[in-house]
């Protein structure tokens, strides 16, 4: 990022980053509260929760005249969990930030949990889950999970389990809410047409009082089972997935670790997209992705494909992997994938919510300042025999899980 | 739009928008050929299938060329079809402009359709239909559909029929290319760092010889049928669908019918939010949609909902609809919905991709120039009276379909 954020620090704990974009009338805003789903422990699903309750009333405003003050703002706010935060975003007028970013710091520190509200986002999230059930990717990546991580939280179901959420009480999710929801884990970061000055007033004016420490993550060790998982499935595809450990975003392995999975498969001249797709016909959708996490991630691989292409489809996809660990990259290749990604670092923040999104994403990852130039120097300085090296050191054994008929 | 674009048309037919916005160093494009879906005729899905095959070859590349170019430059390219017209789209860093629209130009005046691509992406297309049909809600909307629009181009299902992508053949995509690709039809949007004069000299190289005519687009009579379908489907919710005509977007009558719809479904302040999610927890999914059409359109009010629950979310939601006949909005409720549509309208246009589909989209619908600013006046002087006047016009009878479990 070459351009002209600032930073502040509170002894309290928040952290504060204020990107001046004068040129759309558009402020937009991300609150993260470091810790999300990996927070789960032995209920699946809390955080899913409790994201969603966020917004069902505060000490000064129900649900109602939470979600009216928003819209007669013509703005839009909305909560959510990832696997390492929670977050608050917002987006408006550049005139109505100060009423969005208060109204947003209320649903962080001043959250009330209707019970009625909590049992009602209770039964939604169980329905979601239910749903989840029906679709044949989710089945598969259920299966292939745990095989991933073990006891690690990241092995959890996405939305949760539907025994751990049915079994959820209000008393257990305020609970929840007060371990984790500290001053000492929040980011407050805003992008648009702004003056920071302003901004730091009403930080300090809503959070300067807030006291209080978070407790360090529980991050059981990782491990790693290679396994075979079936999953019957009524669905007229069959879903192949692959999945393998993966670094940790702040690990220098993850850069390329991040080129081999855009060059194996992101887009239409990725390796399995080409292979799988392109000149043999086997999969409609197919793809591969790794997350950018905080305690260590994964590389998943995954296509859809007739029944009778199964196991086809499969030993394309591992033949695949295997020639990443064989032969580095033909230079050709090699210069095509780094402009992709040099190419994509350089478009994804067009509008001030992606601006605010990786301002305080970096942060909660706890990367350093300088990361987005760091990180564009690191790919130009990558080698194939880089890549090649990672794929050696973390794609030696695959866990698989089909969801489908046989 | 308050911004300041430049257009230009060519005596053979195109028409070119150029959206100057120095404040970002990436460039988007939009290729409208205006036509479409609903040029399908006995063929639903022969524009899905020109639609994918565009990127196929051109007379200067193969597919794989094709992807590499762009995928070497770091940039976007795609194409697809909507109900109103065929769009390539393309977005990448500045310099690059005069590379991408040279090789969107190609995809819409020089395909090829190698036989063996258009065979292979007619496999991909009859497998996306077949997962379609797995989806309860798409299950549902196709039963829904005709019921809308009779014999009307719009009442084809949106990735055409199984029967017809089945029975499909290379000649017969390459006379529909010809057919409806024609100079007459095409809109080329472009927004980001450029030099309107660069533009125009490109275009005219381009494009300035192409020489031809489309023929004036098939428009059935529309007729709706009240009716109630059924459709079995072996999903844990139900989905309830209720659909009415609506007006054309070019109709005076779409304003206050925009009102209505975003009134009626869109957000968590909307009154089928509040009453099925909110008051009464009957329903998850729960909204209603009007889409902008050139040739008529509809309004459609879903819910997802659990087996036993089915004809009480229905009879709400037909309940939610005659309100809006028999009383016009509360003022509180009117004032926050103005704003809210205000708003929207304010935040649509953040990246320059957003900034050139709004631009040509404009133009292929066929409404003024100055529609944008016409289309906020309009909202600000729209009363609740005319939005009571319109649900009585186009809501007295409405068509059901609901797909899952009895």
């Amino acid at each position: 990022m070459s351009v002209n954020f600032q930073r502040r620090v509170w002894p309290n704990g928040p952290i504060a980053l204020v990107l001046a974009n004068p040129t759309t009338d558009v402020v937009a805003g991300r609150l993260f509260v470091v810790g999300g789903s990996r927070c789960d422990g032995e209920r699946p699903g809390i955080g899913q929760l409790l994201a969603a309750v966020l917004t069902r009333g505060t000490t000064t405003a129900n649900a109602r005249e939470i979600a009216d003050a928003v819209e007669s703002l013509g703005a839009g706010l909305g909560t959510e969990v990832q696997p390492d935060y929670f977050l608050v975003r917002f987006k408006g007028v550049s005139a109505d930030w100060p009423a969005l970013l208060r109204l947003a710091g209320d649903l962080v520190q001043w959250p009330t949990f209707p019970a009625t509200e909590v049992e009602l986002e209770r039964r939604l999230l169980l329905e979601a889950v239910q749903q989840r059930q029906t679709q044949p990717f989710a089945a598969a990546w259920d299966a292939l999970r745990p095989h991933l991580y073990g006891a690690h939280p990241y092995g959890q179901p996405e939305l949760g389990t539907a025994e751990a959420i049915a079994a959820l009480s209000r008393a257990e999710v305020q609970d929840h809410y007060r371990r984790w929801f500290q001053p000492d884990r929040l980011i407050v970061a805003l992008a648009g047409r702004l003056e920071p000055e302003a901004v730091w007033a009403q930080i300090d004016q809503q959070f300067g009082d807030w006291r209080g420490t978070a407790p360090p993550f529980p991050l059981p060790a990782r491990r790693f089972r290679p396994a075979d998982a079936w999953v019957d499935h009524g669905h007229p595809q069959n879903w192949v997935l692959w999945g393998w450990p993966a670094p940790a975003i702040a690990q220098a392995d993850a850069i390329p670790f991040h080129l081999l999975s855009v060059g194996l498969g992101d887009g239409p001249s990725s390796r399995l997209f080409v292979e799988l797709r392109e000149k043999r016909g086997l999969a409609y959708d197919v793809a591969a992705t790794f997350p950018w996490r905080a305690a260590g991630s994964h590389l998943l691989a995954y296509a859809s494909t007739a029944p009778a292409d199964t196991e086809t489809t499969s030993t394309v996809l591992a033949q695949e992997i295997e020639r990443w660990q064989t032969e580095p990259l033909p230079e050709w290749e090699w210069q095509m994938l780094q402009s992709k990604v040099l190419g994509q670092h350089a478009l994804r923040c067009q509008t001030n919510g992606q601006w605010a999104q990786a301002l305080g994403w970096r942060e909660a990852m706890g990367l350093p300042l300088p990361w987005d130039r760091q990180f564009a120097q690191a790919i130009q300085e990558a080698t194939p025999q880089d890549v090649q090296r990672v794929a050696q050191t973390y794609l030696r054994q695959g866990s698989r899980a089909i969801a489908g008929s046989r």
